[in-house]
């Protein structure tokens, strides 16, 4: 049981798009991650998602409308929503927590999906 | 799918040691929470659980060691482990994950357990 610093997490990787573990709860990882431009479409069947804005603006596509928010704000992907994410006006840093079955890219694959994340 | 800002939602309430809850995702709550002083020694046998400092200082004793954080700080407490939460220096705003069997003074009961949280 120790507190985990998030810029000090965050400073031990510059990688985009690929998530990194820092803590584990209720069978799902905490996961912090950089991004930068626009990712895939993609759902996760089982596994509703959290995105925590800790650094810029981050928009979630989804079908049928567009949500947009930043630091102090959160957001839930349902199990099952297509939705795509991508970054407005730089790389955005973000804490996601999910079901540790969770694959980032969900069942889609594409050049940056990652099959083993890991710890920092 | 709406993004949740965690200020106007804090600003809904003035209640200290009285959880609310804002979201859920994989059978869990995410609920804010006004602290300030100190809790009761408790543990959850079956409930990992997480704190997000997003304002003040919180200090977390366990038996054998204690833990003191802030914003931009985050600490998993594990299921089974005994612990008594505290603020330092005024009050704290807090965002808590955990299962929503979870009972926020665990098997203890407290003048401030709360049976049914409220949604807000």
């Amino acid at each position: 049981m120790q507190e985990i610093n998030l810029d000090e997490k965050l400073s031990k990787f510059s990688e985009q798009w690929t998530p990194k573990i820092i803590a584990e709860l209720n069978d799902q990882y905490i996961k912090l991650a950089k991004l930068e431009g626009e990712f895939v479409w993609h759902d996760h069947a089982k596994e509703d998602e959290l995105f925590v804005v800790l650094k810029g603006t981050l928009e979630m596509e989804f079908r049928d409308k567009t949500v947009r928010f930043g630091p102090g704000e959160i957001l839930v992907v349902p199990k099952g929503v297509e939705h795509l994410p991508r970054t407005i006006g730089g790389e955005v840093h973000l804490m996601l927590i999910e079901p540790k079955s969770t694959k980032h890219t969900g069942e889609v694959v594409d050049e940056r999906t990652v099959e083993k994340l890991e710890w920092i």
